[in-house]
């Protein structure tokens, strides 16, 4: 079948008319962006020509995948939420706002409410047999000035690579805390070193990243968001260097400005001190939040979260 | 924020290896049509200034619609399915065949396997209040010799707008009938004038409608789809002259050469010799089938059906 058998013209004014431009009710907003999008997709059908078979299997698959409660994984494994979060960094650039730690996607398994706790916290419930792991950080602002108080909210995946109130293995917020920063803006975390994520087996995303000829993993990370009033919260993750999967996360979120090189402590003194009794891993993860300003596009997403309920 | 932050090199490079086109494993053209969707997306999200925010909602929404089994709803009410029929009729012509019904949309209705008869049949189980409805009609193919053992099989609403499998209200196949055509390629049915089907007042759909400005109802309307060996399958219907919506079908499936007129009949002769007892509607729907030939797409589609099981 040929492509491109319907004019410019033609998709367009079916478009607006699917679109409702030509009513005078409804949101305006809502009319401009489904028209666009409605005109995009028409021009996809037809230059690729894809047949009717074709397009409700790409239904169906939608369909497998929403009720699969996977569209949240989708979107990174398609670099659509990479890409939101390229076109925000530009935003930030173009309006002169820059100095912060970089942002990266939030991936879909973020759950609110993690407990809370002043200057420290232990993530892990005693019972993952994984590799012990000391985080310290300081946040600070653009000008290198601590931020006291600062609510630094980290989630990451167990040793075998699965998340609490995801993986119906561990206990409720297990590897999900919430750490305010003390007087210097510094915040510790006793935890263990995560193993990388990978999209279920019979998941529709790893269907499809395998017709794509791509894998479905992503390396091990550990998630943040970091808030302080007046400032621009921030939604990052930090990667280790050397992950098998560094340089081909399957939802584009690695940036090599938050690869962070594990330090393996064997010193009987040191794990004393650290008030550990077996070897460990430590690393620094550092923040730098920018000021909040007028006319830049905010940094609090809204968007459907697993939720502890 | 601004529109085209990202240029549209960068975006055809995280399109292609999104869609594993530098990898050489995955299927080609899962992998060439996946590239160009990406591509269009991310071009309708900076054009469009489309906000994280945004984003979210319109993939929760599409996760609501699909959660809710819309999204073969979905796709009529954005005029794609009428896209694709626009574009297989501009294949047809290309290829040289002409003179057959003209074909419209399908919807998300269709349930397979409904009783078989020949020549006619009683397509209601008597429980529906409405107009008693005889339709009669020939198939032919595009010389104008009638066609012996067409199946047509036929599917419609009741008086109430509803289908048998989705109201929850119908007896099995109720308004639901195969019918062979006889050796004069002719076939009859008696059944009930349909009401137009509006999407269900709690649906995504008619959530995105009314955002839309637009309504969510179609006229009144019998489905087909007219098969014979040697023919192409045709997928149609027709509706009714002046419906309230005839017009302004919010799935874009009415056609003008597709809209019958009622005739009401009243005489008792007439009541009579129909086998009948009160007045009654009745109308003709004459089909021509084109002969199946190589090198146009087929017109047997593919897709998921709600089945009776």
């Amino acid at each position: 079948m040929p492509t491109n058998l319907i004019s410019d013209a033609d998709k367009k004014n079916l478009a607006n008319s699917a679109a409702g431009i030509d009513s005078d009710k409804g949101d305006a907003r809502t009319k401009a962006v489904t028209a666009q999008l409605l005109y995009r997709l028409m021009q996809v059908i037809d230059e690729c020509d894809v047949s009717m078979d074709e397009f409700w299997a790409a239904v169906a698959f939608i369909g497998k995948a929403a009720k699969n409660e996977e569209l949240g994984l989708l979107v990174p494994g398609t670099a659509l939420e990479h890409f939101l979060d390229l076109r925000l960094d530009e935003a930030e650039r173009l309006a002169g706002l820059n100095g912060g730690t970089m942002r990266t996607i939030e991936g879909p398994l973020y759950v609110p409410d993690a407990p809370l706790s002043k200057g420290e916290a232990r993530m892990d419930d005693g019972t993952d047999p994984g590799e012990v792991f000391i985080i310290e950080g300081q946040v600070s602002d653009e000008d290198g000035k601590p931020i006291a108080g600062a609510i630094v909210d980290i989630w990451h995946a167990n040793s075998k690579g699965g998340y609490s109130f995801i993986d119906g293995e561990q206990a409720p917020y297990n590897l999900r805390r919430r750490i305010e920063t003390d007087e210097q803006g510094r915040y510790r975390a006793q935890t263990i070193v995560p193993n990388g994520y990978g999209c279920p087996p019979e998941s529709a995303t790893r269907q499809l990243m395998t017709a794509l000829g791509r894998h479905a993993e992503r390396p091990a990370h550990v998630h943040y968001f970091i808030s302080a009033p007046g400032h621009r919260q921030l939604t990052t993750q930090f990667n280790f260097t050397g992950d098998k999967y560094l340089y081909t996360d399957f939802a584009f979120g690695t940036r090599e400005e938050l690869v962070v090189t594990l330090d393996r402590v064997v010193d009987a003194d040191a794990i004393r001190n650290a008030g550990l009794n077996r070897p460990f891993a430590r690393t620094t993860f550092d923040v730098v939040l920018t000021k909040e300003r007028a006319n830049v596009p905010q940094t609090v997403v809204s968007r459907a979260h697993v939720t502890a309920g």
